[in-house]
């Protein structure tokens, strides 16, 4: 059996939260993934929040908006990937663009991932936005300032195969992943901010959800708790294997949580309950047949 | 928000092991259906498990299968669900049936759902058969004997609005609960067996990641362990409530497990996080619109 990983991938994920500070904000992930390298200094990857670099808020990411890759933020971590030898999947930030169509600005949640030598591999716009409303506990409305992407995310992670992405909300809706997999992605990586009351209800449920639908690696990167307020992270960044078993969990703090994804896990769990191979596209449609799927 | 669900269904999941005389099978399945309406003289629904009356062994499901409408599984559950005013989810049976094409006998898995008049409302045939090999732990090869079924099932369950059914394996494969879902209905069916191996690592989580990603009520009905040897299902029965949560849930041995499925769980959990309507058909295919869907 071909695996989908082709070889160990050792990766970090870096659980901090951001400020209203910028600059301080990319020297924070910077400070995180050079720490990550010594604590590891074979590390591959390294995987930051949603929203690594502003405030998490709708009033908010105009002004911090980049252009992309001409921002400061791409250019900051497109250098830092290349000065370090690592693998930057980017948390997300949010982009700022010109609709050719209209002429009109449009703001973007956007995800970059750069590889070794610095090169954007993969961008990916969230697709669903996080429009909710639980009486009393939590109301927010991305789409009150935020625009939606419009494609699936599927990419070659250097030489380890291929792997899909989806920002927060997006883990929602099953199709990114069931997409990214049967496009032999092995790892499905999700940049994501649920809060304080979706957190404990939802967030490992659904990492579950994906890893054991999909046989994949699940990984989940949360911001930390912010001690000075405004919007509260869940945290609990965390790795689920193809089994559905939760291998690596973050506390809700600022913290480093290591992994090591294996091929031979993934191998195992297709080789015992070989699902994928005994689905039925002649009695379902195959989503991964005919999605819009990002060629950056 | 019309509901998907129109009222309050009580319903009974009846947790039972089958053994080697049919008659004493039926028989029993009556004992339990009518100790449930004892228990809840209101009772609308019960569910039987997967394979209810005969074992659970590839060699045997011919020597036990029966034609349907014109068998006398069938013909016993109509004749209950009839007399006591029930509606019954019957499990599933092997069924034999010559296929038209080439005149030879086939043997399916099979599921009838009957009204309170003793009528068939739903037919599904197990569409995933479950062949799998975990080395030194549990080999099972349904294909040998079984041939699948080719259609998803979605059906009213009288005027309780829609459900969709499954059988057991079924469940791995999320698309039949997407169909049935986005066909408007509120519940999940699926009686099934998972053993002692898969049971403990997947049964719950499946039915979760069925319910959180559809947002309706998931019922899993398995036989209990038999003291007898054979096959040993896992148990467990459970419902899952549309948040994820299990509201329910059997342990080991025989016994009735009762629950109450309500409208107004599913309007909140749709309320509160609307991914009904926010999914980006745009993007991806909504499996929905092409899935060949079962009409008897």
């Amino acid at each position: 059996m071909t695996s989908v990983l082709t070889k160990n991938l050792k990766l970090a994920l870096l659980q901090f939260h951001a400020g209203a500070d910028k600059i301080a904000n990319l020297n924070k992930a910077k400070t995180f993934i050079t720490k990550a390298l010594e604590e590891n200094p074979k590390l591959d990857l390294v995987i930051l929040p949603e929203c690594f670099n502003s405030p998490y808020a709708v009033d908010q990411f105009k002004q911090y908006s980049e252009e992309i890759p001409n921002g400061e933020t791409t250019t900051f971590l497109s250098n830092l990937a290349k000065t370090l030898k690592i693998i930057i999947v980017g948390g997300s930030i949010p982009e700022k663009a010109i609709d050719l169509k209209t002429g009109t600005e449009k703001i973007y949640n956007t995800s970059l991932t750069f590889n070794r030598n610095g090169e954007i591999i993969a961008k990916h716009r969230k697709v669903h936005l996080f429009d909710v409303d639980i009486p009393n506990k939590i109301t927010f409305q991305e789409s009150l300032t935020l625009s939606p992407g419009n494609k699936v995310t599927v990419f070659p992670v250097e030489d380890f195969g291929n792997a899909g992405l989806g920002i927060c909300y997006d883990i929602r809706f099953p199709e990114l992943a069931m997409v990214a997999a049967r496009q032999n992605s092995g790892i499905q990586f999700y940049p994501g901010a649920f809060n304080t009351v979706t957190g404990p209800k939802y967030w490992t449920k659904f990492a579950i959800a994906r890893a054991i639908d999909n046989q994949v690696y699940v990984v989940l990167c949360s911001p930390a708790r912010n001690p000075n307020g405004g919007y509260q992270a869940y945290g609990h960044s965390l790795v689920v294997d193809p089994f559905g078993n939760v291998i690596v969990e973050g506390d809700i703090g600022e913290e480093i949580v290591h992994c090591e994804l294996k091929p031979e896990v993934i191998e195992e769990a297709r080789r015992e309950i070989p699902i994928t191979t005994q689905r039925r596209f002649d009695v379902y449609h195959n989503v991964a047949d005919d999605a819009t799927v990002s060629d950056l």
